[in-house]
């Protein structure tokens, strides 16, 4: 079936593995992001507590000018396999080493991975692990500007302010999920976040709860009413007294116990423009 | 870069283009299945009110003999190009063309799509639709018996006896999906199925719900709670009873309001074994 | 375990069930978006054929005044009830609705869903559906301004250039998905854009293929090798071209055979701004 | 709003927060699985270089008599708490575990993780990570007997060898996945069915290429031409040689690069029936 290979073998060896991608193009256009989409791979992330490794899906784009046909895969992953010690003030150097090992003029980077906060229950104090999906990106302009932004999505029970006003009894809650998306000026933690957007809500999540916790957050839930709406303007009042923070998005999805869609509601606000 | 096609162009030409797949294998190995996967189709399908239209994703499979090297993929394609009318009923006639067509001696169909059910909100009326994942599934066997199952994941409130119970006020609730997996002996409605799952739940869902209806909820769940494991029972005792279902496997999973996890339960059961 | 509701329930009568969404707030926070999310409804949109029944996944919010606590989420649903035909161009109507019936300055719709097209195979002219993503979004501004925008996912063949050039055989090559997100200055069917994206691939893809489309399928993207950076470079000249295009953004993803991540490119541009 | 918590406060304190999942149930059906389901979770892997952190997703089930309202949802949570090393040879411990603290008859767990191997480059030598899926679940009957699985999701490059014979140049090749589901009479390392896996496709994946590997990997698998059927048939024939599985289930998947969908085959296969 096969064609002979060994005219094209030699022909092949002859020139030593072409570099297609070096070639020049003649379209004109520059590429805003080029490079490899949703690859996995195990990390070490800085925490409060020290540090704590996690899986991350990685994003890692870089410009590429009008002239050049394609960027070099391979390296992006190179950079990976130095393994390094990941944090919100890291992040710079590794937007630095993918200009500089791909010759390029921008880059952008982006990684996701589950977070973990050990907390303790509220009355029995039983201690148990609370995951939250973060997102870590960040952006190394023409100009060498760097921009770095946190994005922590927060389970959390939202108890409905109608539903409990309307009822002779009980009030519909469920979970929610906060997302807060922060411009950071200067490095804050991952916890601080997860911290807001938990005091936003009807109540926080916790692993473990035991009986009287479970009391606990039922009863707190109810004395604490908060619609999607609510919740992103608590999210925004505190936000808008984080000095490290330059600009924001902040939302809140309720996966309604009593519909099978979601409410939503979202603000954004940019200090810096 | 190519090599020159015309000497194999002239040879494919001569054999008309082979027939890979009907060629002979001798490594003694059937197949259970071999076929199509995650292919989204158009339908149309029975329900009490007259038929609906919605999209489907296939899967449709058929065993293989162990002296031949591989299937005819396209002619499952060719059966739904044909876009049938689809029922429980119906099921025997699609399993049927799929061993003819193929040649095959068994052959396994699913089919899984959004179902819309109209629904009057429990106070003020107003219709709205709620939204169903339907799963049908069928299979010829060897010695031509038909097996037809139903898959519903039913979207409901279900609220904690013991959140209830040990509280002041309120109770968590949250949105759960009660799933029945039915083998038909005889058929039955799809909404028959949908309205058996949703008694079992502390409420059911609506699309739109007003003030008045959002107060009846919010009360009848509270007046109502269910434990995963209350649900399965509930379930399990109605499917007990009803004739017409073979075996089942029935499953509650509550997206817990206060946990980011979540508490399940399943019961399953052959009656004709 | 429940309050006595009697007294309560009085109350509540009293109040004529009260109206909470509709009181003050004092946090001087508007919101930019608030309303409903991943509600699933069926839809009729128009195409070149005349038009096709699908399944849409709804998100509609609209900006909610400082002044205001909460929205009516019940009334997004109720403009959904009254099934309307959707086209590009019924966006606006939509949007209008929306305002209105919300009392809101803005709204903001997305609309996602299956959308089909029959082709016929390119040799033997077998007629078959395929499937691509599509979701129709809307912005209708506090200046009364229509901002309208079609995304479209398009899976296809992509095969290496560099492969093809270092190989002795060969190539590989993945399916891909091409994307065009496309600000509209005026309407354009659907199918123009699907059309637009297949044409920059190594080969467009179809549900059936019999051999002889399986060779010519095969030859064509060996004759036609496409990187990702070729690929959007490709979409971008052909929408910089298209008048009826204000602003888009492009992407090309390939599902690579050869890794376990995928390669990526995009460009956007806005002639407009 | 809220009704006066005073007397019912009393009333549960003096009742020092009911039990009321250990309530006596009178239905008379006992349940067959009733647990938490998705619950993430850290965990250590051995494996054949040491020992991996990764991030898993707990199912974790215990039996309920027909006699008991619920079971206690905490104590799983708990189990993981402690933070066991997980092997193969560990899952009966954690089995045991979930027994004895839940006092269930019988337990069935299942954790689902990316895993990751170290891989040189085929030619180049250059060493990256590739990620697998890994699920291990175990189960220990009411007669004390334990049943272990290993799943792995395998991703491989498949070549066509219709398209290959049939076109004068080039074939058709795609991301492929080959599941292993596997009964264990005896540990075996997970690597081990990834071996397996890999061996049975056109050719494997790896992290980073350079340009002698991408040579190297696209010569190899159109020498190596597979079907999804040819794929299963070498799994199935692997297994069948391998004493410490005493059952199996194979799938290969093509994500095919000329079509929407997918094509698929199965083998299942018990030695121990």
């Amino acid at each position: 079936m096969t064609p002979p290979p060994s005219a094209k073998l030699v022909l092949r060896d002859a020139k030593e593995v072409a570099d297609v991608q070096s070639r020049a193009d003649t379209r004109a256009l520059p590429i805003n992001r080029v490079g490899i989409k949703d690859l996995k791979h195990p990390v070490r992330i800085l925490d409060r507590a020290g540090e704590q490794g996690t899986i991350a899906t990685f994003n890692m784009y870089v410009s590429l000018p009008h002239s050049v046909k394609g960027t070099h895969m391979s390296r992006f992953l190179e950079i990976l396999s130095e393994r390094p010690q990941v944090s919100v003030e890291s992040l710079s150097l590794l937007l630095k080493r993918m200009t500089d090992r791909l010759e390029a003029d921008s880059a952008h980077l982006t990684m996701a991975f589950p977070f973990f906060v050990e907390k303790a229950a509220p009355v029995s104090k039983t201690l148990s692990l609370m995951d939250y999906r973060v997102t870590l990106s960040g952006e190394r302009t023409a100009s060498h500007a760097i921009r770095r932004w946190v994005k922590v999505v927060v389970p959390a029970t939202s108890l409905c302010p109608c539903s409990k006003e309307i009822s002779a009894y009980g009030a519909h809650n469920q979970r929610s999920h906060l997302t807060i998306s922060a411009r950071l000026r200067e490095p804050l933690w991952i916890e601080e976040l997860i911290a807001i957007a938990e005091s936003a809500a009807s109540c926080e999540l916790y692993g473990v709860l035991k009986r009287p916790d479970e009391k606990y957050v039922t009863e707190r839930a109810y004395e604490n009413p908060r619609f999607v709406e609510d919740m992103v303007r608590e999210l925004a009042m505190q936000l808008n007294r984080e000095e490290r923070i330059g600009a924001y998005q902040v939302e809140a999805e309720n996966f309604e116990s009593i519909h099978n869609h979601s409410a939503y509601a979202l603000i954004e606000h940019d200090k810096d423009a």
